[in-house]
């Protein structure tokens, strides 16, 4: 804080709410959708010419601002502002601007064009900080085009061998990761995994679901990322007619996908509150009126901030999936589809964040993550923290997909006054 | 009985298994299809020219046995061995020879074979009997290609006018039902409906289902047919993110469908022994491992030997819709698929089936059809009666259906020993 000119100044310095909106708006006519009642969506999959004609315009803001502009190996995009200590490490703050097929202009895009304005807050009051300020775009957070997510910044902290990530296929089409990144010019020279961490990490993001909205809230503290436990279960019974099987000869799959998606419902009310769960997908076979199915297959997400309930929750699901098969005298085949412990952000980052938004005057509410984020890999090697603006409806992956400008203008200035508290911090 | 030469030899007449075995195996080979384990099946849907081939067959049989063969103006053909009595009514037995489009070689052909080889054992022996006795086969009984199932014997009955019928369009083709008669030269100028009634109709079918295997028993005697009630639950809830979404936000159809499915489960064991449900169909969207469901649709089938009972499962279902629709804050558009009221057999004719299987030595059960049956029509202008043989597996409508040259035999002989009696019977 010395080296600011004057206290008061720094805590009233604010964001340009409609500078930053009309980025958002620009960049959002890239790969621009519309939907069915007007709503204006995004399409721009990971390392497309859609993608690579958003990373041109992003780049060229940064640029503009005079910014070091850094591509790494996996394509993700740093642009640093420099602090007065050369020796600090830099404060960062970021997001993705890829989207899914049927995306909004919110997801990612946000916290990527805050970072620049709040660069640019920076740079047009002249305010300089002891440490640099970094604002990042990580490549393929969605994971649409190219499996997982995350991928970008997941090699950032070296979570994955760049090596394994450059020869990812798409998953809907034949490319290879490592071709489309120099196809789109992408493949950067600088080091994939970063020689040093950041000195924290604070991403500034839409909720993407209905809390902060139903509770009337601005500004969500995100404490840290659901765990994530994702199981398909193949239930194979015996196909028979409807009207001629009596019910005690009968095998029936699609029962005991029904009973297993009732149960784990009744697990959320049984176990802690942030206990969820989903059947999202089931597929029955033949799928006709009046046939005893012969197979089902569904889904099962469960979702906890707690690693040992998710424990739970598993070995209950497992359990009665094991009694319904017995019960009813069907196989099933149980396969992981994906599995992530939950994060834990930094508790002091995540208070700053808090303690900072309600200075500034904004409601807010501790809550998890249910979807992941880049910042869950940034937390594996730096102090790390998110900040949530509401989603209108609590849609997202939508090209109804929305938050207001209020809320937009409300995120960047919890994002603008809490990276500089951090970048103002001595090692 | 008068007219037998001797009331032994009449007990005693048994039909010539290995000569019906064989044209069920003949007729069999008109549409033939095989299976992946070598089964041989039958797609003969009613009207194509596999159709025309079957019936050209069957015809040549009935004319060969001397036959007087009618063809109506629906298709029906009723081949008919005078009686001694011409002012007599004709007992008759039959059932129909199109197949679903993945059908076996017993379903509906038995009956009609049995029938004709019933005649031919008559007339090998010489025997005389008072009424003419029939055979028939009726058109669409299967509804596969023209709904709805058993028309022709609907039309028989007058139970639908003939003009209706014949404009009847295909359901997944572009023909018209009587375009197709005139095509394939079956459109006949015997009136529909009959201009009399039979004297009493008993039909011989398999199963289609697994209870008289399960428990051993060569001869269904069939009381009735169980009414069916379907019913089209089309679920709307809300899309929502998976993870971000707190359970008590959420509107999920897809656990609405669940909790329906094992609703319905739970309600045939409340209800008495006969009442069957399924849900056979569900169909989800957008039917993502991490999206709450935005619609589920569903398909409720219930059947019941008694009336009231499937009335109360009615309106059981639709109490359990509304409850959990308010639970859950979903819209449900419920659309009546089918409803036809249960059909209870000639209580006579149903005990004659039994105590005639019964004096042949064969195990007997009375149990209800679950199926649709061209009997059904024709219990509504005469004493009619069913007899079941054991399908292996419980297996219909499958490439795979088989019932054992034995069945075939015994369901015969007791169709043939029936018969018998009924047309000795003065009016």
């Amino acid at each position: 804080l010395a080296l600011m000119t004057d206290w008061h100044d720094w805590q009233d310095t604010r964001v340009d709410g409609e500078r930053l909106w009309n980025r958002i708006v620009a960049l959002g006519e890239i790969g621009a959708i519309a939907g069915p009642n007007g709503e204006l969506g995004c399409a721009r999959l990971a390392l497309t010419d859609a993608d690579r004609e958003g990373r041109d315009l992003v780049t060229g803001w940064m640029r503009d601002l005079g910014l070091t502009v850094t591509i790494d190996a996996i394509g993700n995009v740093v642009a640093t502002r420099p602090g007065t200590d050369p020796r600090a490490a830099a404060v960062m703050t970021g997001s993705h601007i890829d989207t899914v097929a049927t995306g909004g202009r919110f997801d990612g895009n946000l916290g990527v064009l805050a970072g620049l304005e709040v660069i640019e807050t920076l740079e047009t009051l002249d305010i300089a900080t002891r440490r640099p300020v970094s604002v990042a775009f990580f490549t393929d957070e969605e994971g649409a085009r190219f499996a997982p997510d995350m991928l970008g910044s997941l090699v950032y902290v070296g979570g994955m061998a760049l090596e394994e990530a450059l020869d990812i296929a798409a998953t809907d089409d034949d490319a290879r990761l490592g071709d489309e990144l120099v196809r789109i010019g992408y493949a950067g020279p600088f080091p994939c995994p970063a020689a040093a961490a950041p000195h924290a990490y604070v991403e500034l993001h839409i909720e993407q679901g209905p809390i902060l909205e139903d509770e009337g809230v601005t500004i969500g503290v995100v404490e840290g990322v659901q765990g994530i436990s994702w199981t398909e279960l193949a239930i194979t019974g015996r196909s028979a007619h409807a009207g001629t099987t009596p019910m005690r000869l009968r095998r029936d799959p699609g029962f005991v996908a029904a009973a297993i998606t009732t149960f784990v419902r009744g697990l959320t009310k049984q176990l802690a509150g942030a206990q969820v769960a989903t059947v999202g997908r089931i597929d029955v076979r033949p799928n006709l009126v009046n046939v005893v199915p012969a197979t089902a297959t569904i889904t099962v997400d469960l979702r906890n901030t707690d690693e040992a309930t998710l424990v739970v929750a598993e070995r209950a699901l497992d359990a009665e999936v094991a009694r319904l098969a017995e019960a009813e005298s069907v196989s099933v085949t149980s396969r992981s589809l994906a599995r992530f412990e939950p994060v834990e952000f930094d508790p002091v980052t995540v208070a700053l964040v808090e303690a900072t938004a309600q200075r500034l005057g904004y409601s807010t509410r501790r809550l998890p993550s249910g979807a992941g984020h880049d910042a869950q890999m940034l937390a594996r090697v730096c102090p790390t923290a998110m900040i949530f603006t509401p989603s209108v409806d609590g849609l997202s992956h939508n090209i109804a997909e929305h938050t207001t400008p209020e809320d937009v203008t409300a995120g960047a200035n919890v994002l603008l006054q809490t990276l500089l508290q951090l970048a103002d911090v001595a090692d």
